[in-house]
């Protein structure tokens, strides 16, 4: 049986971004409604729990300093933060060989260092005149959107070395297998988030911070909060609109509103059916917003063996199922966790292995890192988010050539009674779970100055 | 109410690959139902009417020498075809000027013309390299997908003049704007269709040639002989399998089958829900395979007055909506029908214009390559396929950087009961109708051969 229900607004998509608009707009009096897809909210959070009960994010964890707004729900939910644990030293493995070093270069890069700050400068200027909320506006923007990130790096630093950390650093990925960031993506990226705030003379704003308990508390507790307007296990599949509502059926319900918040990634947003059909620029957008396929990796150790060696757990690699590890112990300190991301082409690689051959691989990695010890954790478990139907990866943002300056100005623009969210639209933090909670704050305002215009 | 119907295979969607593929297993005496979502069947052929009763194909049309397929089956179905209107003066616009040249290049050139010809013979040679079943197993595959067509024109190429000509003769469009196609694509292109074949050294093979009534006839008649076998209005939403059925959803009926082949672009095979969902390998391709998205427009005169300049109806253009340009007359030479083709930035562009600011801007385009008289046409007619839900654009081959290598393996392996058909899969004349029928060929093959093995 299908059950009609009606609101002022309808939000398609229970995490991060979905979940605040809605508590917005409830504070302010709207009628809301939130349909989750999956039985659970918190999107692309998702924290699970070893077998001994300490909490681990499969999904997004990390706050970085500056992401005020997620800081400040945090407190109003009760929910602790605390510095991710990163004191000590970083092992590099280069050409087959392990090197520890505080520093990010080793002294056989040369003056990378100055190189990278240089570059990072010039970058950031470039990035300066890069407007956030619409990169396709800046006075360069055909020029820099015709060239990728890697051309200009090719052509304007010299060291190597340089050129793959300010890579790694912006794109956030070691080994790639998508069409390369196009310079414009890149300023952009720079622009709104802090990729590159380690090579830029800044004052110390303090570590990155983790949630005490997981980042799924965010959303579980707005979702307790707003209580029965959250309906979970209602995944939307079509989408029908009239000038002055839209109707969004998902599962067994059919709601109607005055308007709709669209949470989805933009890759995904196409996959709803639209009546009327999305127009030609939003759709083609869609189709080049490709999701960056991440596998989350997690051993759990009985202690935080690498600190013995005065490790800080952080890995800089060029080979390996996992080349990005990190701590991620929980507060106490014990148990001993490490973190690890099988990137894209890694992630194609062992995605076809079996379970045992890709944990086999990821030990073998965090062995040449951090020694025997590393290969016998208590429990090792992955989340590929590539495999996840609502989601199929971590981030969208990283668009290749042409596409911000071809289809950036559909990525936000209202489509009559609907409105975007989503980390992905927004032109502030990104990508990251500060940019969702701005992304639904910003579509919570848009819907309301839509409802006081009715 | 729901009608259930079983089959031993089901066939989605009802352009020239599914109905072909049908008509195969049909006559291989295959229980089979083809699912057509719209109320018409042809997909990316689409025939049309002017208002004098001339047929007018919006779609796909043009019929190379050696498509030898497509040929045979327009001659087992009736279906006449004839050369297309193409003798005469190409028009070249260039910077602001008109130049009426039977050659492809102007004097201002200067050795362009072999300069074209000998790295379009170099082309060849790499492309011959290339396994067009498996462009990804090329010895050099991972170098030539790591960089672009264009990487290697600027490289090889000195006379920018034939740099222009082999780009636009391959990626078959003036103004691009997706990511840049990577030369692996570009050669597997070359490899398995024609578009350098004006510049080798081959025995003329004849002309291009045309449906006498449309292209869309094909599938007309292939449709009729299906009969009952045949269910338009049927826009499939849901794929379910287990180990030896697939359950498909769409519209008002579920059909229950051995096998299914699915013939969608891979760009759209992601909107479908599958369960158990595609693997990430499969969705990952579906969100980088996007698509081409052209403007097709017709304009109607009383005759083919460009004749008596000498004039093709072909142009070669620098600016302006419409740049190529092309005769499209019926078999009898009246009305004088000319073609042009709104391409991507152009598109994008003008898409948001009314459609009296979009006719107005073909129509200048027009009458600088034709003179006056092509601003005053009896009749205006375009369509959008970019616009188009179960199309959104013309063919979706030209993949940029990594997406062969890295996601190229999944394009036609078969999932469990799930087969992949469509002229996007075609390893001989991808993109074209030739290739759309040799894909239906192949996956009828696979499919025979999977049910004899039950």
């Amino acid at each position: 049986m299908t059950t009609q229900r009606s609101c002022d607004v309808v939000v398609v998509g229970g995490g991060l971004s979905g979940l605040y608009a809605a508590r917005l707009l409830a504070a302010a009096g709207a009628n809301v409604l939130v349909l989750e897809a999956q039985n659970r909210v918190g999107g692309r959070t998702l924290t699970g729990h070893f077998c001994d009960g300490t909490f681990v994010d499969d999904g997004g964890q990390w706050v970085s300093p500056g992401q005020d707004c997620i800081a400040a729900l945090a407190e109003e939910l009760g929910v602790r933060l605390f510095p991710s644990w990163s004191e000590g030293a970083t092992v590099h493995w280069r050409t087959g060989r392990r090197i520890v070093s505080k520093d990010l270069f080793l002294p056989e890069d040369g003056d990378a260092l100055s190189a990278t700050r240089q570059a990072a400068a010039t970058l950031a200027t470039m990035a300066a005149s890069v407007p956030p909320e619409a990169p396709w506006t800046a006075p360069q923007a055909a020029e820099w959107d015709a060239i990728t990130l890697h051309n200009w790096l090719r052509t304007h630093v010299e060291s190597m070395a340089a050129r793959r950390t300010l890579a790694t650093a912006i794109e956030g990925v070691f080994a790639r297998n998508s069409a390369p960031t196009s310079l414009l993506a890149a300023l952009f990226w720079i622009r709104c988030g802090d990729p590159l705030s380690p090579f830029l003379v800044t004052s110390d704003l303090g570590p990155e911070r983790r949630f005490d308990g997981g980042a799924e508390q965010l959303s579980q507790r707005m979702a307790e909060a707003l209580g029965q307007r959250v309906i979970c296990g209602a995944a939307v599949t079509q989408i029908s609109q009239s000038r002055d509502a839209a109707r969004v059926s998902g599962g067994d319900i059919v709601v109607s509103a005055q308007r709709a918040i669209l949470t989805i990634p933009p890759a995904l947003t196409a996959r709803l059916h639209y009546e009327p059909p999305l127009p030609a620029l939003r759709d083609h957008l869609a189709q080049r917003a490709s999701m960056r396929w991440v596998i989350k990796v997690h051993c759990r150790y009985r202690r935080r063996f690498w600190v013995d060696e005065g490790l800080s757990g952080q890995t800089i690699s060029d080979e390996g199922a996992v080349r990005v590890c990190a701590d991620n112990s929980p507060p106490s300190g014990a148990p001993g966790v490490l973190v690890g991301f099988i990137e894209e082409v890694e992630a194609m690689r062992l995605v076809s292995r079996s379970a045992a051959d890709r944990r086999a691989a990821v030990l073998a990695a965090l062995v040449r890192y951090f020694g025997p010890e590393a290969g016998e954790p208590l429990e090792y478990r992955e989340k590929n988010w590539g495999d996840d139907p609502f989601c199929r990866g971590v981030d969208g943002g990283y668009w290749p050539q042409g596409v911000w300056t071809g289809y950036g100005q559909a990525l936000r623009a209202p489509i009559g009674t609907l409105h975007w969210a989503g980390t992905e639209t927004a032109s502030i933090w990104n990508g990251k779970m500060e940019g969702a909670l701005l992304s639904g704050s910003r579509a919570m305002e848009e819907v309301l100055q839509a409802l006081t215009q009715i």
